[in-house]
């Protein structure tokens, strides 16, 4: 089963108070180190079969017209992900 | 200046009504060939320096603890992404 990966993320212009929440809210739980959060979406499509050019080019204007506003967002990102594990890999914290 | 990104998606067996409404509305747009969509979240942080080995480990922290609710959610990726262009690129549509 194929997989796309579309990353969608507010427009640098644009306010992004959840973004303003979490880098307030860092500090005060102990990481220092970060001095802007952005927070945007990211979707996973999954395909019945393989991922071809033409449901690659599908996911660009699906991105583009349904996933994101295009006012307020950018497509940062649309990835034929099919390679990646099925679950989810953990971040491998120790 | 650096950048960590962190993408978090619901656990596979948790319902995800956002995806299930994306689902929904694709084939009534003309977007057919996508059986199943999940939606999940995607976070840029924006580090002062260079992304050391020890900044990276602060943002796999944050990630599991303030980025995601463990309960329903799974840190899927912990990046630097660094040296991608400051502004986000256009998914390259014509």
């Amino acid at each position: 089963m194929g997989r796309v990966v579309v990353e969608v993320m507010p427009k640098p212009e644009i306010l992004d108070p959840q973004g303003k929440a979490v880098v307030g809210a860092l500090p005060r739980l102990g990481f220092t180190q970060f001095s802007g959060v952005r927070q945007g979406k990211r979707f996973e499509l999954e395909v019945d079969g393989e991922v071809t050019p033409e449901i690659l080019e599908q996911a660009r204007r699906a991105a583009e017209e349904v996933l994101s506003n295009p006012i307020i967002e950018d497509v940062v990102a649309v990835t034929d992900a099919s390679a990646d594990a099925a679950v989810p890999q953990r971040a491998g914290l120790a």
